[in-house]
């Protein structure tokens, strides 16, 4: 008898949960966030008792600890490791640019980009040619051989859109060594990649091929890069000492962090909410992507706070390794196409903590629509601007398994101020920008895993 | 010959302006306003060099010297000055305020509303009584005789748009002194008006009625409003000492600051676009309304440098007084109900400096649509939320002439943190999110110039 109470509460909740109207359901998501503003309190928490948590590091072995942990007191049904092999770079402490020129020497404020390899012990000194494109330097030759070549083409400013900006230039900072060392350079500066002039340097990643010699590279602030431009100018001849004592160490054994509220119907359809937990080693990463972290860990905290338990399963999944190799996301999308489960959707937020303002969605058109149908809930935020195309660089990796890819937008002037630099800390974000953020995940996960897609 | 040739000249160019299509002139804007971010150099001096401009201080005037200047050097046609009578209040410097229960005293950070009087030199002594409305404050009675009453409502935090959370709070602002008084109360504190729990006291209007006692009134931080708060509870029976030795000097001459671009073919017809010179005496006024005023002169300084002399006339106009007492607009208002001009359309800029989202649009349903019409242009720089409702405190004094009215609606979420506060400083403007508001303001200006509404 009290089992048969209890099912028939169980198929009472399922009722109610699925007869919850969309539009009651988002607000009252919004008004739990907007009251309880705990997207904040997490990610102060994970930038300030955590910090930074760079692959390979003991500061992402903490991360995976407190978001394990974050992700139970959300309410996750179940939270989960999924081993992954990552690679360990390791930037040491000798890092820094001299450029002398007719008996002056002047500093250059630069960072090693991930993996370069260092320069020799006191420094690796030559002359410098500034070029503005991987053609250009392509196409030096002979003259290209013993020089530091420095790529300086600046983001073009007439782009609204900065991620747009960025995706224009950061082929110096992928391919600039690889060019450069085909012409015979002994090493790279490139350009941050941020519209500010200021004078920290932003890292990231670049590549190197097996075939190609690997020479140093280091990013170089935009400040330093006016300054060497300027010089370069009224003395070509000028030298610059760049030293970078970072070094690769081979692989080691991490992990994504996995957490997920099953659903009460249809378990195997698995809407992802995904950011990735690694952060470089310049800042916190409170924007990139801690601010994606929290987004998720606390949107499902709201849903599961909503008291109205998900028909599919909504299922977070914080990726190892991003930002230097990308092999938390491709471990976990080799386990989703060995899984029964189908992903019908993924929803990324790796584009920072700013005020939401819509998402970007590769679908089908009928798809698509779907997405639009939601816009005066996710309007509720301000986050409606519904646009084709979109996803982000762990998610992308499961596109074999035809899942809706979905990014969320939030407004992008600020985020390459910080990106990948020593100033992307708390500070730099905003409680109830962050916490809108959050909302919008909620809320079309919360659509997403009720009506399917 | 010399004459003919010049009247065929001035023909072509009313042609070529009337044919440059409205998406290119978009593009141009941005392009141009993005390539020399004139908008945070004109900011920054503002704000550095006059700084606070508080109505009736020689700030005010610095400021009316320094918008001529820019308004000429932006390519203005004529520019002059409206003159207009100000109040004169002055905060003085004695401004704080002590609690002092069982034995101890703790110090809460406040500053005076204007136009507060002041308190007798050695401050006001009483005890407190904590409201959270103004009904409440009118049901006190007797209780509040010789008392303090502290409003303490804060803002509303599950309200997206923060413009609207401080609308349902600022009547203790604006009316907590005179319903207070009515009560017999002797004094008034009010919780700054703004979500962020700091220690920065935020000041803002307030109004006496000729009838009834005129007490003091202070805002207090909203952190120290949260302590007075918890320290009533433990004992009710507290006391707080304020002191305020602002005073009214009367009244005083001083100016609207106006600067246009003739319309070539309708000259008559204007399209205003306006903001208020005046800051409050806290801060530097950066957000409010620096923003505003380098939003429309540096549209003005965009418009003209499209080389397209806009066939009806763009007029920008930097309203004196906004702050205490909206002087400023009512002179012009009045002005312009005895003119022949027709203000078609007027676009105020008093929501600060942030992304722009959109434009808020008082206007009649075809008025609407033809705004509505304009969409795909000011998505270009983000500016497409076309929302019915909005103007501003200013440009509203022109109702009675049918203008069509509009308010640029940046994202808010930042807008009251900073808001008639000491944080209102330039170092909270973002340099590109100023010029996109600065390009949304000259694509509408110059698409209602254009086509008439």
């Amino acid at each position: 008898m009290i089992r048969r109470l209890l099912v028939c509460n169980a198929i009472a909740v399922v009722l109610v949960s699925a007869q919850i109207p969309h539009r009651d359901a988002a607000v009252q998501l919004k008004n739990i966030g907007l009251t309880e503003m705990e997207s904040y309190v997490l990610l102060h928490d994970l930038t300030t008792t955590v910090g930074q948590r760079f692959s390979g590091t003991p500061g992402y072995d903490k991360a995976v600890a407190w978001s394990q942990k974050k992700l139970k007191e959300a309410g996750a049904d179940s939270v989960w490791l999924e081993p992954v092999i990552i690679p360990q770079w390791v930037r040491g402490k000798n890092e820094k640019a001299v450029m002398s020129s007719r008996g002056k020497s002047v500093p250059l404020s630069i960072c090693a980009l991930g993996p370069s390899v260092a320069t020799p012990y006191n420094g690796l000194t030559a002359t410098v040619i500034e070029v503005h494109s991987l053609e250009e330097a392509a196409q030096l030759g002979e003259k290209a051989k013993g020089k530091i070549i420095f790529y300086n083409r600046p983001f073009d400013k007439t782009i609204v859109n900065t991620f747009e900006a960025y995706g224009n230039a950061v082929d110096q900072r992928g391919r600039g060594a690889v060019v450069a060392a085909q012409q015979g350079a002994v090493g790279v500066l490139v350009r941050s990649m941020t519209t500010a002039i200021d004078d920290y340097p932003h890292t990231g990643a670049m590549r190197y091929y097996d075939s190609i010699p690997k020479i140093p590279a280091a990013a170089i602030s935009t400040a330093g890069a006016e300054k060497l431009s300027a010089a370069l100018k009224s003395d070509p001849n000028l030298t610059v000492t760049m030293t970078l004592d970072c070094r690769f160490n081979g692989e080691v054994p991490s992990y994504n962090v996995i957490g997920q509220i099953t659903g009460s119907e249809h378990p195997e359809q698995i809407v992802l909410i995904g950011a990735h937990l690694d952060s470089w080693d310049k800042g916190t990463g409170a924007h990139d992507d801690g601010a994606g972290v929290v987004h998720c860990i606390d949107a499902l905290r709201l849903i599961k706070k909503l008291g109205t338990h998900p028909t599919r399963t909504i299922r977070c999944v914080l990726f190892a390794n991003e930002e230097n190799g990308i092999r938390g996301a491709r471990a976990y999308a080799a386990g989703a196409m060995q899984s029964s489960d189908v992903h019908i959707a993924a929803i990324e937020s790796d584009e920072g903590g700013f005020s939401p303002r819509g998402f970007g969605v590769t679908a089908d058109s009928i798809q698509f629509r779907q997405i639009v149908s939601y816009t005066s809930l996710l309007e509720i935020v301000g986050a409606d601007r519904i646009t084709p195309g979109g996803g982000g660089v762990d998610i992308d990796q499961l596109k074999t398994k035809e899942t809706v890819r979905i990014g969320l937008t939030p407004d992008n002037q600020r985020y390459f101020d910080l990106h990948h630099s020593d100033l992307d800390t708390i500070d730099k974000v905003h409680p109830r920008e962050l916490q809108l953020g959050t909302i919008a995940v909620a809320i079309l996960a919360w659509c997403l895993a009720r009506d399917g897609i």
